[in-house]
């Protein structure tokens, strides 16, 4: 198998190729094969990620050139992670535009040109959601997305339906929770503080928390996150039928309950390292999203799910401390 | 006001500027102010609109040097109506991506760097719902097209909408029932014959129906048609709030429906001169579609109704009969 992974410079795109490498191999049909080469792309190049079945390569997403270098006709698979975050393409709408859509449809349009109908696992997001939800949201609740990265998502995960429909590639879109705990620093996703309200008490800094405890939110572990890729790519196209479009089962929690969790693990010291210090624009875009999703599609699928928060913290700890 | 209307030079595009002439007048923010230009685009440039305030491009909307010449400071008001027909979109995926997806963000870019937020009426279609439907499609029914034409026309449902949040244009996305009877000859459009099978025998010919008498639609006369993009144009802003999509209030008539209401309008020998030819490509694409929607918010919101099929079918007798 020849896998490409965008964004492959990124967390959660190191976590699923070094995920990829000691697993050696993914399905296509039913039959395991082994991983020959994974491409990452990315802006910045990945450091750490040292075996010869991983090549890189360097730039832009929306530049068609780099990406026919990248997928050709041996290409099985492409993991397409890369974006803008949902932040970023508040603040610069034509750069979210433009990586988060152009980006999406330039890499669709070079599998669609390799001609063999790879598989594709596009990650999408909650954030396709928002406007008047119920207070459920269910796979099949209309996306009115509230955000332009939202947008974006929403009609990455059309085009990807199509493509599919069409026979140009053979996709699956997953709608990703919050992804908390992300180890590294604070980025310009509103939801950056679902990671650092956990990551930086446990590391002896100070983390403000720009949401109130109130707000409830639909996160996933890295771990799942990651296991919902590589189920994704493995599932028979036929269990999909013509939904190509998933919710990965998520754990619902406020934020205060996350920094109950917190307390548990890591004791009253580390909470004691959290500023609550409300930030509107931040809250007006988190509040869009959905606290709440019936993910039973994605559970009778198979996808992986967290126990709950608390073994989302420990695992985070263990990981910190296994770096050292 | 100062209006432009792509697809100028097709059947709806004309009807729309001949109603608007007429008119001579469109209202923005309540107050009703003269039509002083109307800019039509089209490929083809229309015939038969002889007046001092039509003003004419003639090239592909998805031409942006095009519409820079087309929009500027002083228009006030956009109508979307040029597309590539389902059909086509369905043949030639490039050519309806470029069009349908390309020239509606290419318009929508011209309008945001005009940057006084004209009202923009986009032409959507019933084809954006599809797959497995409820008997009853509400407004809120998701969005799971089946066709690329439906899919390139919820995409651009989400960027009206999305650059509408942002205050970058005033959008109204209009759901359109498939619009009959059309004049003229038939279309790629693989709606074309619920036209065709109405217009072909009450002139005299030969008509081939390629669906089963059973296939159930969701129509609009013309004059309805139109009537909907000058009240979608009207409509106060507030009263649509965040949500852009509007379904036109349409009526549900099986092709047998329609097909009694010409024999009691034109007589059994009208209808004689429909030959029944199953075409199951035609017949796959148009049971994606919804043959019967919830239009109430498009009814309390005051969108025109058309009365039954009978009285569509004697309104295109005599529409006919004045044209000779």
């Amino acid at each position: 198998m020849r896998v490409i992974i965008t964004g492959g410079g990124g967390f959660l795109g190191k976590a699923l190729a070094t995920r990829l490498l000691q697993r050696g191999h993914l399905s296509a049909d039913g039959t395991d094969e082994r991983i020959d080469r994974i491409t990452l792309i990315d802006v910045v190049p990945p450091d750490g990620l040292d075996d010869s079945r991983i090549a890189q390569l360097t730039g832009d997403i929306s530049d068609q050139r780099l990406l026919e270098r990248a997928v050709d006709a041996q290409t099985t698979s492409v993991f397409h992670l890369a974006a803008v975050v949902s932040g970023q393409a508040e603040a610069d709408f034509d750069l979210g535009m433009r990586v988060n859509l152009d980006g999406t449809r330039a890499l669709l349009e070079v599998c669609r040109a390799a001609g063999h109908r790879p598989r594709f696992v596009f990650a999408s997001s909650v954030a396709v959601y928002g406007g008047h939800l119920p207070p459920v949201v269910l796979d099949d609740t209309p996306l009115t997305p509230q955000t332009s990265y939202g947008t974006q998502k929403a009609i990455d995960e059309l085009l990807v339906a199509d493509y599919s429909r069409r026979g140009f590639v053979d996709g699956r879109s997953l709608r990703l929770p919050t992804v908390t705990v992300r180890p590294g620093r604070p980025n310009a996703a509103a939801s950056s503080f679902a990671s650092g309200i956990i990551r930086e008490p446990v590391n002896g800094e100070e983390s403000i928390c720009p949401v109130d405890r109130a707000t409830r939110m639909w996160v996933i572990s890295p771990a799942s996150a990651v296991g919902g890729f590589i189920h994704a790519h493995d599932l028979p196209g036929e269990r999909l039928g013509s939904n190509r479009s998933i919710s990965l089962p998520g754990l619902s929690v406020t934020v205060g309950e996350m920094v109950d969790a917190l307390e548990r693990v890591a004791g009253a010291d580390a909470v004691a390292r959290i500023r609550w210090q409300k930030d509107a624009r931040i809250t007006t875009l988190v509040d869009t999203w959905p606290g709440t999703l019936d993910a039973s599609r994605g559970r009778s699928l198979g996808f992986p799910q967290d126990d709950n928060f608390e073994a989302i913290v420990r695992a985070y700890v263990e990981s910190r401390e296994k770096g050292r």
